[in-house]
Formats: structure tokens, sequence, C-alpha cells
């Protein structure tokens, strides 16, 4: 279907072009001039030109690199650059605040992770322990020449994009949280733009990145935390419905009538027959070490990693019945979206090499479409960087846009 | 986020202006070729010359027309013609074909209708009709000087884009039916280009050339007939997912184990619930004229309609129950897509006016977003015809893309 009309005059098309050759070389590596004008449908000249344009901002560089997938000694090319700009990603969770620098060429720059419990602190402690974390890491990728372009909070809840706000996170027990605006306030005038999104649409952002080069561009990423939540990417684009609401998977009513309260108020919402409070639940008793809030998480899914490997029983019923569990949503998801591959984050990767088996056992029996619509399951490898990583990615996005703009900034 | 990078040629460029050029005519009515320029951001010199082209393919007219929006007399401008090109939409149903002309404008040319049983029938003979309707419909517009540009059929089941096929349709007993290719066969080789796409999906499409014109980009389509299939439009495009198996809804697994069996073989599906066998067998006894098959479906549901609007209980009591069961599923929907608007079709319309109430308490009660994430519910104003008004918009779709190539078709 064509889409809307939008205008195309000659600037728009300098600014197009100038995103054009930057994702190039962003997805297909370093190559030389006259490979870029035959990839792009360009003219040389036109190429010359923007190139040159881009090397003076610092978002490409020239010189001898492997190129165009030639076997053999290096030649002359230019390559994306962007070593001396970032974008920062800063996910809040339910006991953590984590952040994670990337530059242009996707590297990782700088990483940091501080323990918290969100929803005791508060929203206004939370972002101002945000705001230093985020200072601190402009600080230090400063002191590197590395710039910062943007930064984007990962919120596990939803999120008013509009007014730059969390409208209702059940898990860390926000509502109606002016981030954007609090974050900025802290950072001051000097800082770069703020971004805000849901954790788990920027997981399925970076979970998009691997995938692209893959040829893959219809992706589910569902993610198990205190919260169970989905980031769909239809057609190489991010879904986020009208308000921003698409993916909200967690409080499907998918569980008995009879099951636990979820912290949304309610009863047979999935994230409370699937989240880690579920698996916790069945893996051990109250009193159990791995259920006390005290102690880091990574810690307690540490040990409980260790009985299941172990071979103890009860863990290994618990992680099987989680299994079970995700197989009625996955189908539902499968059934209405058809992705090309489902990404199974978080907690589920964690413990994936446990839960793989009998997820496709129980999607594969019931997905309406044969060979469950073509789509395979897999597990995350980004761990729970995902969310903080696709918040830098999108930060860095601008420049894809607006390459010359953005990098002035 | 950015998509894949894309290249941009002058030849390219020009295409896409003259595209842009014919959807604002489309989108936004007549207008002066200034304010053509003004509203494209294209240069004056640039309009006229793309404006030229466009009048000698009959696509554009130039003339007197009530223009921009202004009140008074109508002046000199430029309009969308294309009075002289058309679009069909042929549906295959369980019970009829049906086929819809439209013209660049939008307007119906031509329209048909025949009663057949599709799955006793089996695809040869229906594709005979198929290519019989459709010759005859191009014979009729060409008697009137208008050429066909493309057709589309629409199934109810899903297709194999890739080999033009309908991988399975269980209401009407089809699995791996070559249709492009049968019907392109019949159709000879002066027959215009042949597209085969799913029913709802159509549908959505056609809804969304309404939904459009009042700035809606995110809509759900959902269709009552004898099977329940969705239509998606997620930021203004179709979502097909992979493999184009996406809106797969009927068979999601909400209804009881101890339901009745569905077409596919399976027990559980949505459809047994809210599809059109379930109105039927709730609403009347299995010896009841309304449900003998023989009888032709609209004078059956006509009759089920002056059994409600005069009061019959059980009518309304099975209507009533087909408002709840459809609750369930639309609030899934919802919470996964967060559409701005959920329009329902077919047999759902035709009934909206006991459905609607039902459906929005089931929904607002259960949807997790506040106000149901801003989706309203509303029901077609297409009748059956939605599907193949979406065929028909479809097969002209190319021309918007390359103006001037697919009308030298």
């Amino acid at each position: 279907m064509t889409g809307p009309a939008k205008p195309t005059d000659r600037a728009s098309i300098r600014r197009t072009n100038l995103g054009l050759v930057l994702r190039l070389l962003r997805d297909s590596g370093p190559r030389s001039r006259a490979r870029v004008a035959t990839d792009t449908g360009l003219p040389k000249a036109t190429i010359s030109s923007l190139i040159g344009e881009l090397v003076e901002h610092g978002l490409v560089s020239e010189g001898e690199f492997e190129r165009d997938g030639a076997v053999g000694r290096p030649g002359h090319a230019v390559a994306l650059d962007g070593r001396a700009v970032s974008g920062i990603g800063v996910e809040v969770n339910v006991d953590y605040l984590s952040v994670i620098a990337l530059n242009l060429r996707g590297d990782l720059v700088a990483e940091g992770r501080i323990a918290i419990d969100v929803r005791e602190a508060g929203p206004d402690a939370v972002l101002d322990s945000a705001s230093r974390l985020v200072q601190d890491t402009i600080g230090t990728l400063l002191a590197s020449g590395i710039r910062t372009l943007g930064v984007t909070l990962a919120a596990p809840g939803m999120i008013d994009l509009d007014a730059g706000a969390v409208s209702f996170a059940s898990n860390i027990g926000w509502r109606g949280v002016a981030v954007v605006d609090g974050l900025r306030h802290r950072l001051g005038p000097a800082a770069p733009p703020v971004h805000l999104e849901n954790d788990a649409k920027l997981g399925a952002v970076a979970e998009y990145l691997v995938a692209s080069a893959a040829g893959i561009h219809d992706l589910l990423y569902l993610t198990g935390e205190t919260g169970v939540g989905a980031g769909i990417i239809a057609g190489g684009r991010l879904l986020r419905g009208t308000a921003g609401f698409a993916g909200e998977v967690g409080h499907l009513p998918l569980g008995p009538a009879d099951g636990p309260r979820c912290a949304c108020g309610r009863v047979g919402c999935w994230e409370t027959e699937v989240g880690l409070a579920a698996l916790l639940r069945y893996a051990a008793d109250p009193d159990d070490l791995v259920c006390d809030p005290s102690v880091d998480l990574v810690q307690r899914l540490a040990e409980l990693r260790r009985r299941a490997d172990s071979g103890d029983r009860r863990t290994r019923a618990a992680l099987e019945r989680i299994a079970t569990g995700l197989g009625p949503g996955l189908v539902l998801l499968l059934d209405v979206l058809n992705p090309r591959l489902a990404v199974l984050g978080g907690y589920f990767a964690y413990f994936g090499d446990y839960l793989i088996d009998g997820v496709r056992r129980e999607v594969n029996a019931s997905v309406m479409a044969p060979n469950a619509g073509g789509c395979e399951i897999g597990l995350s490898t980004l761990g729970f960087t995902a969310a903080a990583r696709g918040g830098a990615y999108l930060a860095l996005d601008a420049v894809y846009e607006d390459p010359i703009g953005s990098a002035l900034g």
C-alpha cells in the first residue's frame, strides 16, 4: 500500500542521501567510493560531495580498510567512523538502574549498574540516581573525546510519548511520572536530548539490530522479568500502536481465575503465571534465599541456576511449568503477528536451555499456520542489557535521519 | 527507527514525485498548480512538467473545479481524473463470488455477485466462474472507455504471496490452490496483472481508505462470516507478517475445551464461539429456515434481523452471546496492537446495533491500557463488499507507485 504523501525537495533529498550513505556503511561495512556510488545508485560526484561532508563531521573516515567483502589486501576505502559520538541508554527496572553507551559503530563504550529498590525509593530519588549515572557516563566519554548525542530512558511500563511520561508501571508503582522533563531538569540545559520508551520495545530494537543483519524484519521480543512485556518489529518498524501501548502482553488474561493477584490489581494476568515471581513461587518456599528481595537478583538467579544444573527436581519442575505457561501466550502472538523470529529475553534467556525445548513444543503444537508460520524461537544473547542497548541505539538514531544536523547538535 | 537503505536516483525521484502529486490530488482534492507546488514543496516548473505528463496519460485533468477547500466560485485547477482507469476486486467466500470495480477516484464503476457453493464446486469451477465475472466486468468497463489496470482475488484463508496460492482455507476446503496462475491462464495473455490476498486484510485496506481521511493510521478490522479474520493496519501499513499469516485470529484458542469442532479440525477456536455458524446455532434449531444452507445467506440474515427487530428473545440472547464472546479476543488484540480504531465488519456490522454496546462494555472492562488505549470500536459501513473493495484498491495501487509505467500497462 502506498503511504501518505511526503514532500521531496532538494534539502530533504540531500539529508536522505547523507543518511543513505551512512546506513550503507553501517549495514554493509567499508567500501570504495566507486562501490558506494554503485550500491546507492547515486552519481560519483554526488557521492564525493556527501562523503566530504560526513568526513568533516567525524562520522566517516577514509583510509586503508578491508573492504567490499573482498579477500586479500585492504584497499583505500571509506568507513563509518562514529567513534567520536555515542548514545546512552538507561534502564529503570524493579531493583536496578543500568546504563549502556554505544558509539555509532555499535561498540560498547561505557557500562554501569547500580542496585536500587525502585518502588521503595520513589520517582524523585530514582531520577536523581539516573541523572548521576548519565552525567558520570557523559563525563567519562567526553574525557575520551566522545560526544553524547542523546539519552534514552527505558521504563517497565506504559509510556505517554507526547508527555514524555510513564503513564502506568505497576511493578515499580509509577503512575504519571514526567520522566523526560525530570531528567532534563536534572541534567541541565547543556545536556543532549532525552527520550523515553518502554523497556520491552527497546529490547526489540536491540534484538532487531542483530536480526536485521540476517535479513529478518518481523520480530517479536518477549522479555521475562518481574513483569512480562513484548516488543514488536513489523516490516522493519517498531510497532507502537496509537498511544504507544502495543505489546502490553503481561496482563493478557491467560491465567486461571483463582490464581494470585497481579500487581495491576487483577487476577489471571499472564505474568502471574510466567513472570519472575511465578518462577520463584514454583521453585522455592517464601523463606528461601532466592525469594529474599534484599539479596541481589543476579545472585538469586545464579543460585536457582546452580540448583537446576545440579538436577534439583523442584527447580526443574518450576522451569518446565514456565515453559508450558509461555506456550498459550506465544501461540496467540504468533497467530496475530506471524513474526519470522521470536526472541526470549530477560530471565527467559538466562534459563533458556531449560525452557526452549518445552516452549518450541507448545508453540509448534498449537500455532494455526503450518510450521508455526515460519517462525523460529530463539534466545536473546544480550542478557539483561537489551533495553539499555536499544535505548542507546534509539538515542543515536537521529544521526541517520539527519546526519549533519544532529552531529552538530 | 530508520529503515533499510533505499537508493534515490533521478528516475526514481521523478516516479516518486509523480506519485506524490497523484496522491495529493486523491487525498486532498482539486487545487491550483501553485497550491500543488506549495503542498508538495516542489518547484513550480517541476510541477508543470509532472502535471503535463499525468494529463497526457489521462490520470489528471485540468478545468474549473471547486478547489483548495475554498468557498465561492470554482477556479482553474487540476484534479485527479482517473475515470478512464479501474481496478477490480473479486471475493471468493463460502457461498458467493462478488466483484467490485473502482476507478482511480474511488467511485464504484461496476458490481456483481453470484451465489455458488464454493466448497462443493471445487477450485477449478470456482476459478472458471471468477474468470467469467472478471472478463464480463473488463468488457463492460471497456465499452465505457475504462481500462482495467489490475485484478485482486480475495480469499478467506492463508495466502502464500510468493506462490500466488491459497495455502489453507478451512471454510472452503482449499489447500494449496494456485489461484494467480489459474486465473491468469483463464484470462489469457492480454489480461491485466492478477493479485491475491486474504479477505480480512483487504477489508482492512478498504476500511483504512475511510479511516485515513480522519487521520487514523492504526486500525484493526475484524470480520465475522463463516470464519472470523482480522486485518491489521499499523502506522499506515498493512501488517502481513513474515509469511502473510498475520491476523489469523479465527483459530485463537479462546473457546471451551468441550465446544464444537472447528472446520480446521480443532476444538476451542474463537470462530466456533463467534462465527456465523455459532450465531445460527445459538439462535435457531437445525431444522430452522435460517440454518438451511440452500437458502441464500442474505435472506437468512434478513430473517434473523426481522426476528431480532420484533423482539424475539432467543435471537436477542444469541446476539448478546456473540457480543460477550467477542470481548476476550478483542481485548487480546487491543492489548497487543493498541489500534486507534477497531472496525467490526461482515455479519458483526449487519447486526452491529445489537452487538456494539455489549462489545464496548466487555472491551472497556478488560483492556489493560486506560480508556482502552484510546481505541474506539466502530461498525463497518461497507457491508459484505469490504474485501472486494480492498482488492480493487490494491489492484489500482500500482499507479501511485509508478503512475506512468502502470497506466501504460
